[in-house]
């Protein structure tokens, strides 16, 4: 993540999620962070599209995980043209007695009128326990 | 997957790691699927990274569930230069009281002069059961 100033476009919309969305749990704005048609991929659930879709995954997620925090560490992002696919780790604190749970992900992202946004939403869990 | 020939190659490729790697438990064939730094994010192991890792990941996998088979459907593919994003479904087949078990995927696509590969390969289970 140098000095390409869509590194930092990207970094601004991880944080916005780890903030807003998750710790903030202010599910709205989840629309600033995927895409009008974006698609989550969640372990253990089917395929969501949508952003009402994704909000709702996002709100039931929180509250039924209780999930406090959600850090994401980009490892990589490969920009071509207005696409871009980012492959990442993160660490979810809940109030579970497994929690903190290793996470990674890989995000494709598309630059639209207003910015960067996550259009495909993959992830896992490292340890078998708990996805 | 209409008629771009870049399609069809990449469909090549799928076919030969359901049915050399997986049905035919060639497992030297991860070469021809996977880049040489390629990264697997499987669902409750660890990242691996490069074809030594990702074959003994198959060889192992394929054995420890006793995978008969696993079958790849695109539900789509975005190409933007030498690189391309797919997201798909897979049903794995085991001899397993759970099999089928759905799964989706997003693979993260690189030509290289030998043809399209795998770079990035995510995937996870639908359901809670096991991934």
């Amino acid at each position: 993540m140098a000095a390409d100033p869509n590194h930092a476009e990207m970094e601004k919309v991880n944080r916005l999620f780890e903030t807003s969305v998750i710790a903030g749990r202010d599910f709205g704005a989840v629309a600033q962070v995927y895409t009008a048609n974006a698609r989550i991929l969640p372990p253990g659930a089917d395929m969501l599209t949508g952003l009402d879709h994704i909000r709702a995954f996002w709100e039931q997620a929180v509250s039924g995980l209780s999930i406090q925090s959600l850090n994401l560490s980009t490892l990589d992002v490969r920009v071509s043209g207005d696409t871009a696919i980012e492959v990442g780790r993160a660490e979810m604190h809940t109030n579970q007695p497994t929690s903190p749970t290793a996470l990674k992900y890989v995000v494709f992202w598309k630059r639209e009128d207003d910015g960067w946004k996550w259009d495909v939403d993959i992830w896992n869990a490292d340890s078998e326990a708990r996805q």
